[in-house]
């Protein structure tokens, strides 16, 4: 019997060229070289504004509609963004603790986060990996915040734009925050990206996903809502202070890089996704068809117990759905070249015919 | 009249030729060579161990006795390890809250830290900069745990050993966390370092100052308390990931720097420090000499409104000792080179003979 695997942060970082990681949602192809070429000669040292840079603030700002360098916050990743932002938007401690909504499954940190910032997390199930606009108002109702991730980690479904609306017009009117995950918006197969938009919303972004700096930690908040960014400035002096200045440099000359870097990434990554879903269901599988980002989660029972055989026994990287709220299924990240999915794809199908036809 | 400064923030990452800035608490001399050199041949982008480089916490724990890389947390600056160790040992939210007790004057961020990790500050206060036992004892009875910052910033003072030792045994036998603050370790005028230990201390330390590396943000905390350091890599999977790869490989190659950087930069900072201390006596200002970090705290009437007069009409930085919890007080910074010390001591002596005895 292989011993459990208790989570993400066991896999995160784990290097090792015998294994195949279908695990850690990290691009493998490296982020533009223009983002490399300000290294040689960087020389800086001092403190940055804690906002962030105001060239990369203002660069931003240029992509998104009726946007200032003001309304953004330069964190150390998305995850920072998101933990400043439920912080702000927390009632005061001592108080009645607030809810935020959640879809399920979920990226596995939102729990977490809701809870690190003294709320409670309250879930609206996904239909198949889609908003059922009912189900979402009930659990939104009486809530402070609701999360939208589209495209999903972990699903890799994409929400439909006449949903995203309705969701937009239910909030304003209620005047629930939405804080809506948008990484992987540079990685849509099915159509262009729907930036939400409101006066309470937090747009969540990241260098992470569309120019793979994962490791180097840039990610950014957005929001026409001056008062929430402010009191996340506020909070980042005393929390972090600037994001390395050196990744913020290297994220403006990633974002100043020809866009042809993330247009052509995208078909490379339409053929591992078509390889992935194909893949599994030859294998008899059952999965939704990815819209977005770069994720399967097919059903399997025992997925804790998959997750550990795969690994222990067959050297493959898997994250249990149970981190993401979907214990009967098991997310595969696909982002690694297409030799080694179909390597992993020939271990799974001896795994499936062996180890799990047992279970 | 000029318009009051509302805090710190306001002056982080202020640049300007004109200004004499005695504000940030920055070294201004560059870090060390060898850090920038690992710049121009770098490729990493991938997702390190939520905890740190494994290669950085292994250098890191030779530097202290009985230490290995698992006792250490590579965090975005110091104020990310603060931050991080108070969620850690927070009471659950909802339940009662925790005090943890503060020197004053204090670094205008912990009382900041406190709250935001649902906690409530209580204080003692130091006498001419330094710890009284009794008063210390009576703030730390009660209390889930205890800053010591020496030396102190913003005080300059170093705390006696005797008296250092008298708290580690006060806190082991009453089950109280230290948070040391020790980002000055290599900044001491008096004497060697003195490390805090025991069975539940958190040293807080940095590259930022002994490197001069503060826009990069590496600072890092080490704990022989295993559950806690287990529970802040928990926490930072979710709130932050990795500190930034690229500035963990600088730290590390200005920790393998030779030792002289760090040895010959404390000369040019004693050099400095007298400056600023007979320049200030000169002026009649009353001060405490400083044992330690690169801070003045002189005694002003109108603290408030003296930061405002220097900024707007004599170009000069300074930071108001309220924010330090000191509002009788205003804090230099002798961060800078010997002649920038000397046009703010001329200006500051313009201010005193003309404003400032209007007050």
């Amino acid at each position: 019997m292989n011993p459990p695997i208790p989570g993400p942060s066991f896999f995160i970082g784990k290097g090792d060229d015998s294994l195949i990681s279908f695990g850690s949602g990290q691009p493998d192809l490296p982020p533009p070289e223009e983002a490399f070429a300000i290294l040689a000669s960087h020389r800086g040292f001092k403190y940055g504004p804690v906002a962030g840079s105001v060239a990369l603030r203002s660069e931003l700002a240029k992509q998104y509609a009726d946007a200032g360098p003001d309304d953004f916050v330069i964190t150390n990743g998305a995850s920072e963004a998101i933990d400043l932002a439920l912080r702000a938007i927390a009632p005061p401690v001592g108080g009645p603790g607030g809810k935020v909504a959640l879809p399920r499954p979920y990226y596995y940190s939102y729990p977490h986060n809701v809870r690190l910032a003294g709320m409670e997390p309250v879930y609206y199930d996904l239909e198949e990996g889609k908003i059922n606009l009912e189900t979402f108002k009930k659990a939104a109702t009486g809530s402070i915040a609701v999360f939208i991730n589209s495209p999903s980690n972990p699903t890799g479904t994409v929400q439909d734009v006449e949903t995203l609306k309705a969701v937009e017009q239910f909030c304003a009117r209620e005047g629930i925050y939405i804080l809506s995950d948008e990484v992987y918006k540079d990685l849509i197969y099915v159509r262009e990206n729907y930036l939400l938009h409101g006066p309470h919303v937090v747009t969540i972004n990241s260098f992470s996903k569309t120019y793979a700096m994962c490791g180097l930690r840039v990610g950014y908040l957005f929001s026409k809502d001056a008062e929430l960014v402010k009191a996340v400035v506020e909070m980042k002096t005393h929390t972090a202070m600037n994001t390395s200045i050196l990744a913020q440099d290297m994220a403006l000359a990633a974002l100043l890089s020809p866009r042809s870097y993330v247009t052509s990434y995208v078909d490379v990554w339409k053929e591992r996704r078509d390889r992935m879903y194909t893949g599994m269901r030859a294998l008899g599988l059952e999965l939704w068809e990815p819209e977005g980002a770069f994720y399967v989660l097919p059903t399997f029972k025992h997925s804790g117990r998959v997750v550990s055989d795969l690994y222990y026994t067959y050297r493959m990287i898997t994250y249990d759905g149970a981190w993401f709220g979907a214990p009967d299924r098991v997310r595969f990240s696909y982002a690694l070249d297409v030799t080694k999915i179909d390597e992993g794809l020939r271990r799974l199908k001896d795994f499936l015919e062996n180890e799990y036809k047992n279970y």
